[in-house]
């Protein structure tokens, strides 16, 4: 039996109570924390609050060579843990389809995910988001943001579609991109007016919503990963009223983006 | 102190260990199950597992009546409850600002949701899905499909995207559109050959994942809500793999999605 469990958006406590139940009833717990990490908490806090021992796998020890996860799966019952949903990646759809070549039950609890947290803290209408991207880390200085997520960006604006941009995560490095750095490089690249909201440790006690033109949040300093940014589209009334009371956008900023 | 928690997707269990917390340490609580509900447990069993007294609110008393609401959050700890994730319908927003403007504090715990479930359970990736629809009830026999929801799906497949569709939810009536309902529907409207694939009781312990086309699905019973159906755009290899293999898709439906 191998239960996927979303660890949720922030420590050891953003798990739901059933994912806590099914923890205490595994064999063995494996880990990975490339795609994403809990920012609050530690491998050990983790450990010690489920008491759990957590095998962590890197990118390789899960997608090249699973067998081990696999192997355990057949006879015990096994966890395999992921910050936010574990199926969210494709990385682990596979990992899932290749127990099921094996005959071994699958099973998923669910977990928090910054798809939510982003549509839930910044008061935009979750059904209102188009089509998300990522913004990667431009390894040149000419390298800029990549065509394909402007597209994006822009093929959602033009419907009226808000935009949710993952910001680059590189784990094993630790490197993490944050929002100001986002918003620096598309206000260069692109249109340094453009209003667009930051959302900083969805999930924690203490998140940051702040809504400003990209040049203006290209100066702010937003503290911890994890960060997101979203580039918001047409804004309804109650999505105007919740940007500008709850997240600061400029009135100006808001009312450009709201049809008459 | 106005707190938002989200109670997740299925029963008293799919809240966060910090939403059970912040449950503890509230002196009154309210909920609403209009705009969702908790299909796996009751209104008792949430009280009884959580030991809390749970004032339910129906939709004119959280929309134009909010006020005891209010007022009890200006001089206690007050939580308002909602299944999946509290912020996802802009009403509770509406709630939010009411309390800033009241100068309550508000907090957000997010819980799991349908949106996130639907991706994970059909291996569809997360950042692949456009803007999302929901299919209402046609209260008369012409009405069928409106033409909004066509055109929300037509947009998103010309991308290449998946489309979730939520369906209709008359909880004041007890009504919850069946998925079977919903493809045949979409089958009679429009295209009873279209690949879909239903998600039935997302959250709970025995999820139902069944992709196949629109007349098959029309035929089929997947049992108690809720229910959602996602109608996929082009297929990656992996997504095209997981619905065939986990949910049962025909190969020759896969194939059409299928970039070459």
């Amino acid at each position: 039996m191998l239960t996927f469990i979303g660890l949720g958006l922030y420590d050891e406590r953003s798990i739901t109570i059933e994912g806590q139940e099914a923890l205490r009833e595994t064999d063995r717990v494996f880990a990975e924390f490339y795609t994403s990490k809990l920012v609050g908490t530690t491998l050990e806090a983790v450990e010690e609050y489920h008491d759990i021992t957590i095998e962590v796998r890197d990118r390789e020890g899960v997608e090249q060579h699973p067998e081990p996860i696999l192997d355990a799966a057949e006879s015990e019952s096994v966890a395999f843990l992921t910050a936010g949903d574990t199926m969210i990646s494709t990385t682990h759809v596979d990992l899932r389809l290749r127990a099921a070549e094996r005959g071994i039950e699958t099973r998923i609890i669910h977990g928090t995910t910054a798809e939510a947290a982003a549509s839930s803290l910044t008061g935009l209408q979750n059904y209102r988001f188009g089509k998300a991207t990522t913004l990667p880390f431009p390894y040149t200085e000419s390298m800029g943001i990549p065509q394909s997520v402007i597209d994006t960006i822009e093929a959602n604006r033009e419907r009226g579609h808000h935009t949710l941009c993952y910001l680059d995560i590189k784990a094993e490095r630790g490197d993490y991109m944050t929002a100001d750095v986002a918003a620096s490089l598309l206000a260069e690249d692109w249109d340094e007016d453009m209003l667009a909201v930051v959302v900083a440790r969805a999930g924690s006690p203490d998140p940051i919503v702040a809504a400003d033109r990209l040049d203006a949040l290209a100066t702010r300093d937003f503290g911890e990963p994890l960060h997101l940014l979203v580039i918001p589209g047409d804004l309804h009334h109650m999505e105007g009223e919740a940007l500008a009371e709850l997240a600061g956008a400029p009135r100006d900023a808001v009312e450009e983006l709201s049809p008459n």
